[in-house]
């Protein structure tokens, strides 16, 4: 699938030719970001299932996944329908699942998508059961394993598993896949070798709940973990099958203050226009809000909280000190970080364009419908990429 | 025009027929919300120039406009067209206007749309009046003023008012129509009396401005002020002409924070689904995260954190120490709020469907392309109304 890239929209525009705010992608940045993950799952002897839930856009999902296996990992049901309309067949809906999706799933299964979904109870696995018998299809599940405190999952040791297999594997309309576990703690180390130490927390969990399936006697093919820090740190995936990592396509300023990416690496920006000053507070305002920029403000627990995004040039050099201090709905202000030099604000004039690189690459892409994808010296548009929004 | 809704898709479908999450508007209190508006602005006796940035939406827009004067506020040109074709025709954009949207603001105007557009430096007003002489079109114009040091605008004593007053009165491409200030630092006052004081300093800031251009002999006459707390508790709005506010119709937990409304009359909410649970540490997970319920945390600086939102009921029954504590991108985690009761988290069963109030109504309601309006009981889908989102 590969090399059949087909731009949804392909343009002969320069940046300059959009109204703003607008989504850019750095062609090359990405390509590379892209290059790097694929190198990462095969030197650690995994497939790789990238996650969707980032670009939500078939075109980056066929530079992303296995050209010649492509399997991905969305986050809702609409993101399914979305590359199953694109030709995606193995899809994975990595969010534990909820009886009013029942249907939704099974029309999907019955159009040939080989659609996986995750559970950690026996509840969820009865009432799946039971629209599986309604619905005349049979489910794959995994099992998910919570091996970081952080969020859904049964613990490595907890009895429920191997008693969750067996009901799963007794339902005539769910069929036990594996397990899988994502280690999103690892957002929150605060070194290297701390994120190193969580991925194999993440793989030694998963790989013990696999095998205790096993030893009871079910099989338990599929051992899939992954965040975009414990896939680049891991030291080994040993007794893993699956690779999960989304926000790598991209990365983001919450990625390179964990120190998994460089800020140069960053392979998404918004682009803005200065609409405005206060020149004695050293303000640029600009019609990049939070609107365009997302509302995360996940580097301001970090070491350097780089408020709602760093500025860089139009055709993207990074203004490493220039960061939006604050945004309003429709208007970013920008203005040095503190404790640098005070910024000379009228030195960016009205009409000057800026990239904004974003803190969380997930929120902020979120609030776009298309990604302007830009190569070469930074200013030619070379296609418009769609993306799935909402439920 | 308020006599004719049409409700862009009519339904007979009850809430339990969708898959979750989903955005939901209690029409009864949305309606008592919009008239409660009205009454202050007849009131007060200024028009009332709802600011459509909230609900996006034609159906609401036609409820919370003049029947018989139809004047609204956008804050991007999408928006404008959104509203356009759907028969406004008096339309103020009210974000600081960037060269690169000239083209598509003289479309507008070309079409037969009133749309205002503002700015506060000479510089904009020049090149906009380039701008104009190039489209051939004349742009009205308000000058922005700056009347809490928030964000953009001329303090109301700047010499540079008058200045730019006379460059748009001679520039053949631009008319100058008035002032517009908006408070937004009303949303950090801690008391009523607070907000009262600073719809004071916004009535008296935009008018000192709107004198200080007429008594240079230049025809200023729109006076636009505007933020809900400050329209819910100004005490007069003498010399003003007209008045802005947006999220009133639907209103927030950060609005209900600064006592503008009570938790009970928020007529959005979110629609979330249980997942599963971590029964130990009294955690519900659902299907509602920060994707569906947005990342703004606006009530964390008010005395009350609400979290990512407050539980109701499938209904709409508020359970006023229910919170949703933490959310990735598509899981919510709901608990007691610190220092009440541990949560019974099994006594909410997966498949159970809870509403969150949002503490951001414009930032919650960005996140869906629609909206499904609950009558009655609170289980009947009376409409499904359709959002402009994006740029």
């Amino acid at each position: 699938m590969k090399t059949i890239v087909q731009d949804r929209v392909s343009t002969d525009r320069q940046l300059r030719d959009y109204e703003t705010p607008r989504l850019l992608i750095d062609r090359s940045k990405m390509e590379q970001n892209i290059a790097r993950m694929a190198a990462r799952a095969t030197a650690l002897g995994v497939d790789l299932r990238p996650h969707m839930k980032t670009a939500k856009c078939v075109e980056v999902a066929r530079l992303a996944a296995d050209a010649l296996a492509p399997r991905i990992t969305v986050s809702t049901l609409k993101e399914a329908d979305f590359f199953a309309q694109a030709g995606f067949r193995d899809i994975l809906y990595a969010v534990g699942f909820a009886p009013n999706k029942a249907a939704h799933a099974a029309r999907l299964l019955r159009s040939g998508v080989d659609l996986s979904l995750i559970l950690d109870s026996i509840a969820a696995a009865k009432a799946l059961a039971e629209a599986a018998t309604l619905e005349a299809v049979v489910f794959p599940i995994l099992i998910e394993i919570d091996t970081d405190g952080h969020r859904a999952g049964l613990k490595p040791q907890d009895s429920m598993i191997v008693e969750l297999a067996r009901v799963i594997d007794a339902a005539p309309g769910l069929s036990l896949r594996g397990v899988m576990t994502h280690a999103g703690e690892s957002y929150h180390c605060d070194s290297l070798e701390a994120i190193a130490d969580m991925a194999e927390i993440e793989r030694s969990g998963a790989v013990t709940a696999a095998q205790r399936i096993r030893a009871s006697g079910i099989d338990c093919h599929t051992v899939s973990v992954g965040s975009t820090p414990t896939a680049i740190c891991a030291r080994s995936l040993e007794g893993v099958t699956e690779l999960r990592a989304g926000v790598h396509v991209f990365h983001d300023l919450v990625m390179a203050g964990l120190g998994v990416c460089a800020v140069d690496e960053i392979a998404l920006s918004v682009l803005t226009t200065v609409i405005g000053h206060q020149a004695d507070k050293g303000w640029v305002i600009t019609d990049g809000g939070w609107m365009a920029l997302a509302g995360d403000r996940g580097t301001a627990s970090q070491p350097s909280d780089q408020g709602y995004g760093v500025v860089c040039t139009e055709t993207g050099e990074v203004l490493r000190d220039v960061i939006v201090v604050s945004a309003n709905q429709e208007h970013g202000i920008i203005t040095s970080r503190p404790g640098t030099e005070p910024l000379d604000a009228l030195s960016f004039p009205i009409g000057t364009r800026l990239r904004v690189l974003p803190n969380h690459a997930c929120a902020t892409a979120a609030q776009h419908d298309r990604y302007l994808v830009v190569g070469g010296d930074g200013t030619r548009v070379e296609a418009e990429w769609l993306r799935s929004n909402g439920w």
